[in-house]
């Protein structure tokens, strides 16, 4: 994503490509109520997509932001599965 | 993600879920704008974590979409960099 897109996404910078990922989650919405299976496929691929180049803007690793809070286990009750009581 | 949190997300349904994303993104917006490097890795990181529930709800492979969609390649002009003249 970085090197497909990078230099696209900092000259957007990160309120355009904000509004620009909201629009895809609005967009997954709407496959979701379509029933196309294809299309939501699609629109989840695109909404990380989004939030990737989000992540490159602003110089995080998505991946390893991830995995250090999300370890396996849940990052506030420390179990799997996860058996915090809301 | 899965294993972690499948059983509670199912109760809570598409809906909801859905509503707890957008709450996330919102959150990202703060950290943003708090300058709180920490907070903004932490709240990609909780925006990933939902969006992969979302997806388990539906019944989608995240990852599997994303790299079916994206795969190196602009999905438009299959070029790298993306060279897609908006």
């Amino acid at each position: 994503m970085y090197r497909l897109y990078f230099h696209r996404d900092s000259e957007r910078g990160f309120e355009g490509t904000y509004s620009w990922l909201l629009d895809e989650l609005k967009e997954l919405k709407e496959a979701r109520e379509s029933n196309d299976r294809k299309a939501l496929e699609d629109e989840f691929a695109d909404v990380i997509a989004w939030l990737a180049s989000l992540a490159n803007i602003t110089s995080i690793d998505l991946e390893k932001a991830a995995l250090s809070k999300y370890d396996g286990k849940c990052p506030k009750c420390r179990h799997s599965p996860c058996q915090c009581t809301f």
